[in-house]
């Protein structure tokens, strides 16, 4: 793995527990982070708490400040706060790459597969952003409480995105976070990891798993072009 | 692994690269397998082929008669002849287990998830055979060719199915096989490995794998009854 600089990085509803842990591995890797929410003292909170952990600066604010702040958005809200999200950041997003993280979860049958009338989080995403922004979705399927951890993870990210340069980029963030991120195919295929999260949830209860994850077995060479 | 006996099996469509593959290593394995085809003729092929190979006999017959004379069915037929296959052993499927392997692809763009209107193949399975038989979904994406050969795979195979006495059965027909079962949730969750296959083509491809397969990472604990 070369060591890639990445443009700042803005984390929008990132005092989540995703969020938040992947901020704090991209923080640790070196990586410019700001962490964005709904509530600006919130997110001040949370950015203190990985700057003592990490002995590191991050950036904090609303989600709209961090958004036109940063260079790439990496959206990590529930489900039901998916598409206000979006629409509130659209036009700061212009031009950026966005990776939506949504899984269609519908509680409380976590287990159970339950995608939207529009197919997946992903064409949700699509349909807000329009082509304003290089949609990428990745990060479905991490248990978040490792990734709290510096523990290794063992667990491949699926990377979605029809646009080819933005998803090799994701995969590489992916990667800086301490996971390995595959590149997966066009934003259609979003719904097979969307829909593997509850898969997972159901391993996890019904083989006593502390957050299963997937790994693809063979050798993945580099990329063909 | 514990070692089980099972049932007559019968594989429907098993002169195909995964029924085959599946029948040869079940029958290695021990098991009493007939392999039905449209093709009377050819399915009595492929069993002498697999007897010639194997060193012990294999039934074979029109895939209706491996219906009524097996009493667990597996159905390997590509996506177009999935429904009219499933009504013409519904009648002899009353009260058997019926794993449906099917994977809605739809060629040529096969690296891309194109789910049916119907949510899913586990789905239209269902609508077909209603009550009648007890559904399973599995095997959904093994590397058939991997299949064939005597190699160890390494490959998760998900189970999907509301009835959870024949998910478990068919968790341990996987072991069988010399995969690994992996109950996987309700037969809603089916989608998520049909569409992964999609995405484990579209991986092939683009890393130059040779067949690439999931695992699941975590100890996976004996099921939680």
């Amino acid at each position: 793995m070369t060591a890639i600089t990445f443009p700042a990085l803005g984390i929008i509803g990132g005092t989540g527990k995703l969020g938040s842990a992947l901020a704090r591995r991209w923080v640790a890797a070196g990586h410019d982070v700001h962490i964005g929410s709904r509530d600006s003292t919130h997110a001040a909170e949370i950015a203190a708490r990985i700057a003592d952990d990490t002995g590191r600066t991050i950036g904090s604010g609303s989600n709209l400040d961090v958004a036109m702040r940063t260079q790439l958005l990496v959206v990590t809200v529930p489900f039901a706060a998916q598409a206000d999200t979006l629409r509130e950041i659209r036009d700061a997003a212009r031009g950026k790459i966005v990776v939506d993280t949504t899984v269609p979860l519908m509680p409380p049958r976590v287990m159970r597969v339950q995608l939207p009338a529009e197919g997946s989080a992903a064409m949700i995403a699509q349909a807000v952003l329009g082509n304003d922004a290089r949609l990428v979705t990745a990060f479905h399927s991490v248990a978040a409480h490792k990734l709290a951890t510096d523990l290794d993870i063992a667990c491949d990210v699926m990377v979605f995105s029809d646009d080819k340069e933005a998803r090799r980029s994701v995969a590489q963030l992916a990667d800086a976070a301490g996971l390995r991120g595959v590149e997966a195919g066009p934003l259609a295929n979003s719904v097979a990891a969307e829909a593997l999260t509850s898969v997972l949830i159901f391993i996890n209860k019904h083989y006593s798993v502390d957050g299963a994850g997937i790994e693809f077995t063979g050798h993945l060479s580099a990329p063909v072009a």
